[in-house]
């Protein structure tokens, strides 16, 4: 501690993060629910379950290929929700805005979280505006939180092995759009964010596969951080296939040019599902048939061993997908 | 609109901030719940009534004399689920850190944040990390939600004339202690900020008064606010005595000096209450037997004209407490 300050990596998403918050946010919240450290925390005691769970939004720029901050924070909390088998209905909104934003930018913004709400059936039902001096804030941050209704509860605890592993779609897209945009790279990408709200797509993977054990959206950090947090402290390991994993060609391409890899890369609109073996390619067909979904591919299986997260590249060879430090690029979301 | 800017007014809790709600938020997320603009939302269809709200949190400095900035997120959240008669039990906690801020004022931040909570008995449940590049942010802003469950519905809609307002100890602390620190003013004040959690006061209020109408903690803005924002579109006025309103002798030197008016400033460990006639001196009696409330007293009465608020000062006048374009600091919560 002593004379240390917080880094970027502390917000990627990546091993700082997770240091961070085990050392220094856990030691002092003592909560059970917390510490599961998953998207939304379940709350006991409510009759029907009902989740909750919050993000702040700082994504640079707010506005890019896709989408922008407004849409980017509702579809984070309806996401957060989904993920835990649960639909959103109520939503805060809280604003930090620097002295200077434009109102007009300011009401496109919250013009486009409303229709994005409103569009999930989720109420804004509270909010928050608060003014900072120039040069003291960026722009815009929004802070959102959610409310839902558990439609089934699943958890990380419920993973076997021979689940099957699937993505919704292609990876990076988000990534890719956003820092191209803002390093104005000049590269002539035709690729926009993925943001988009996931719950319709989630209750139907949860409807078609009784057996779906865990979902999660794979934002900062990407599959990477997904695919290791799943079966972190289970003894589990999980093997992809490289050739299975969707990725579009302008990404993979900007990526490669950039030394980047997809598989870091936040998303904002797939998830990452892991489905028992015998639902496997009811949940697939149920996937592609959303459009939310149409390139959704089994990407690999959980096995015995080994454990941690290994990937099968196209030439044949196995390699570790290790987390790293900080992974991905700040202020992403 | 076309080339307007956000200005710092617009989060000072005054007519600026008003408008922009009205204008801006309102006009696009169509809720009839957030159109209440009430501290805490009231969630329907979850058997015992479910209360849902959320603050932001950039107050400048993030330590003060009485609290920082984690015991004030926390106690804020709690405050306005306590003013809905409601009470906490889940919260989220959010940080935007500016890179650069030690790890050890993060620390402690965070330790004030969960050693308040835990006191009061919630639970934080859900949380988010960002950071954001040096100069991009100040140091961190915190975003709070809470979840609580409604022991008696309040609301303006329930004030009456003839309904006795009460404020539950001295005005203006809040805004004092935290702008002698962040001005230097070099005042050698003895003020401290009355940052509290007002829950278990304001269970008091409501259990020895089951005629308590409408409650409400007078943070930016201060009771000139909180006074205005009661009677709105009600058609009712309120008369308050200048010499009935509990100000420290410290805080009423400071405001003379630099010209502020403690009515207008910002408390984060107070409540106003409107209580019917009947049950007014028993609920004051059950305020000044909380360490909290020791200073409470009678301030004013709800009356069917003149409309507004109105004060009949120490020497006889009688003069309007008009909401200003920009109430009080900017950045004191």
């Amino acid at each position: 501690m002593n004379d240390e300050s917080v880094r970027l990596g502390h917000g990627s998403g990546g091993l700082l993060s997770a240091r961070l918050i085990r050392q220094v946010v856990l030691k002092y919240f003592e909560s059970p629910i917390l510490a599961r450290l998953e998207d939304a925390a379940l709350l006991p005691g409510h009759g029907k379950e009902v989740a909750f769970t919050t993000d702040s939004y700082v994504v640079d720029p707010i506005f890019f290929p896709g989408g922008d901050i407004g849409k980017l924070a509702v579809c984070g909390t309806i996401n957060d929700l989904a993920m835990k088998g649960a639909r959103a209905r109520y939503m805060s909104f809280a604003m930090i805005i620097e002295e200077g934003l434009l109102l007009r930018d300011l009401e496109r913004i919250i013009a486009s979280a409303a229709r994005t709400a409103r569009a999930a059936g989720v109420s804004v039902v509270c909010g928050d505006t608060k003014v900072v001096d120039r040069g003291k804030a960026d722009k815009i941050f929004i802070t959102t939180s959610g409310v839902g209704i558990v439609r089934r509860a699943l958890g990380k605890e419920k993973i076997r092995a021979g689940d099957r592993i699937m993505i919704s779609g292609t990876v990076g897209d988000h990534g890719v759009a956003v820092m191209n945009d803002r390093l104005k790279l000049g590269l002539r990408l035709n690729v926009k964010s993925d943001v988009a709200p996931l719950h319709d797509l989630a209750m139907k993977v949860i409807g078609s596969g009784r057996s779906t054990h865990f979902m999660r959206d794979p934002t900062r950090g990407g599959v990477v951080s997904v695919l290791n947090e799943a079966i972190e402290g289970t003894g589990h390991g999980i093997v992809i296939e490289e050739k299975s994993i969707p990725v579009k060609r302008q990404v993979r391409g900007a990526s490669e040019m950039l030394g980047l890899d997809p598989l870091y890369m936040a998303n904002e609109g797939k998830l990452v599902a892991f489905v028992a073996r015998k639902d496997a390619t009811r949940v697939l067909k149920a996937m592609r048939s959303h459009p939310l979904g149409r390139h959704a591919a089994i990407i690999g299986e959980v096995v015995n061993e080994p454990a941690g997260v290994w990937m099968r590249t196209a030439i044949g060879g196995t390699h570790p997908l290790l987390r790293m430090e900080a992974e991905g690029l700040p202020r992403i979301c």
